[in-house]
């Protein structure tokens, strides 16, 4: 199966996400340029992805310009990639830490361990947590309701969240994933329905306030969720919606899950209270693909994720440890 | 101001929803055939609409075949009005109590009565619903959360929740209104604004599931919604999404307010798990106005409404009556 982004040749292959799901088409990039300009029209995205794209930019920008006889184009090309996203924290810390050895020569081989990492990341989240799902749920086949995209696409392959759903697919302990279509830009319904028809995992697509309902109704044995940030005393942040889906899982007593590499864990932040909500602006809402949704004038609030506290989470998964909130385990950090 | 639905000199004009918000255009309709057309493509909708829409409708049967003289015709008019929409209740409803008096000439006077009778529970209903929200936040204008569209256009003029927002604004008693968009099929985006804007009410749009994030973080005073249903015991079926943002009301302790007409309490119905819930269809979930959010093949579940336990409800607001459920008021039947 194709990788979310891969080094062949000389240069790097990405999946064009903003082509998905009416085709699946490969960029090829041999520029520094042409690898800024994708990222910043989200050809690819998801931090991890991010940092991958980001290591082997620094491998690509030491191929043109050799740092030791070109320093001066090669720091100008590292300043262009680093400043892409500048909000991506993954993006600005594996450019950093592949820039720092580039003049040995080994840019590629630190670019191909960042991604060799990312991979070992999502194997070990996919099945620690396939693993914590059969603890909670017991050997029948679980039904997993989740939120946007935390799949390969996010990733280099597997993901976070849906590294589990993929994982208990691959034990035969997947009867259904339930994914939400997660508005306003439809991650779930463009991104993560198009790897589940790749893995053949069977999955039926829900709108996101439907989601809270059949968590009600007994349709799901546990909710997964991602993350973009946990605060030391457990508090996530993650996609909006995420939060409706706790207070209904925990109103349900079903388990509430969040999956997310280590790096995730944010010691600096004490509380999710501390945690600033990103507004992305009205157009998002008031319009799809172009297409007006509402009267042209309208105002919006449009946060971009929400915080679950910690109370409402029953575990965190990370690559390196299985956090059991529910049982008294102490917070990810402090 | 327009109203939804007007008898104007021998035939029933009506705003055509499906074109808003882009343009108000009255449809005049001269024959029940047209009629039954323009229910089946929801030119108009909502319970109390509708109602209203076949009392005319048989006015217009009447018009054009006499009942005393061609009662074949009439009755076999009332026939394809009656089936236009079957699981609307009001409408078959409206046509009985109409149809039953046909041959006494007084048919028209009948429409008009049902007309007044609307018009009246919807001033009540805002009424009722301002005074208790200013009971409840205090003399400070109101920022109210409301779901799908329970405005003028659900009605005849000011509709039900939406009723208390006018009712508020006029008042001088709304600082803001914050509409959900209501996936799938975006009555919020597409004709709550749309009216907020016509009565001049400031107000913002945020998509379903910012609501529940935004009351926790204390972004409204209070939620009002409407009802499909309300059981015997105060439990209530309302649009999908209405159950979410009760729950993140109770944890934010936020005033949750359902309001409807009397004809809504269904007696017959003990609670909540006897109300059947319509699951319609993929189609509305993968596509938006023909156009494909998901891949072609996925498979949905698209449950039109959900229920909201009567003990996350903090008042039922009807023409008739306010029912303080956390006072610990009777429920509305039995």
């Amino acid at each position: 199966m194709r990788q979310t982004i891969a080094w062949n040749d000389g240069a790097i292959e990405l999946i064009d996400q903003t082509r998905l799901p009416e085709a699946l088409v490969m960029l090829r990039i041999e520029t520094v340029g042409d690898l800024v300009a994708a990222i910043q029209r989200l050809a690819i995205r998801g931090a991890p992805a991010l940092g991958v794209a980001g290591g082997y930019g620094v491998a690509l920008a030491a191929r043109l310009h050799d740092p030791a006889s070109d320093r001066a184009g090669f720091d100008n090309a590292v300043r262009l990639l680093r400043a892409a996203r500048p909000t991506a924290v993954n993006l600005s810390a594996m450019v950093d830490r592949v820039s720092a050895i580039a003049e040995t020569g080994a840019a590629l081989e630190e670019a191909h361990r960042i991604r060799d990492e990312e991979i070992a990341a999502s194997h070990a989240m996919g099945n620690r947590g396939a693993d914590l799902v059969t603890e909670l749920v017991g050997e029948r086949p679980a039904r997993v309701m989740t939120i946007c995209n935390t799949g390969g696409l996010a990733t280099v392959e597997r993901g976070t969240a849906l590294a589990v759903v993929h994982t208990l697919h691959e034990r035969g302990s997947l009867a259904e994933a339930l994914p939400l279509e997660t508005r306003p830009l439809l991650q779930g319904s463009r991104l993560t329905t198009w790897e589940l028809d790749r893995i053949g995992a069977p999955h039926r697509l829900i709108v996101d306030s439907a989601g809270p309902f059949l968590l009600t109704r007994g349709a799901a044995d546990a909710v997964l969720i991602g993350a973009d940030r946990i605060a030391a005393n457990g508090d996530t942040a993650n996609k909006i919606g995420s939060l409706s889906l706790a207070l209904a899982a925990a109103h349900a007593r079903v388990p509430f899950i969040v999956v997310a590499p280590e790096s995730t864990v944010d010691p600096a932040t004490p509380s999710g209270a501390e945690i600033e909500i990103e507004d992305r602006g009205r157009d998002e809402v008031i319009s799809i693909c172009g297409m007006a949704l509402a009267p042209p004038d309208t105002e919006a609030i449009n946060p971009a994720f929400d915080v679950t506290p910690a109370a409402l989470i029953t575990a965190i998964v990370t690559d390196r440890r299985t956090i059991r909130l529910d049982l008294g385990d102490s917070p990810p950090a402090g």
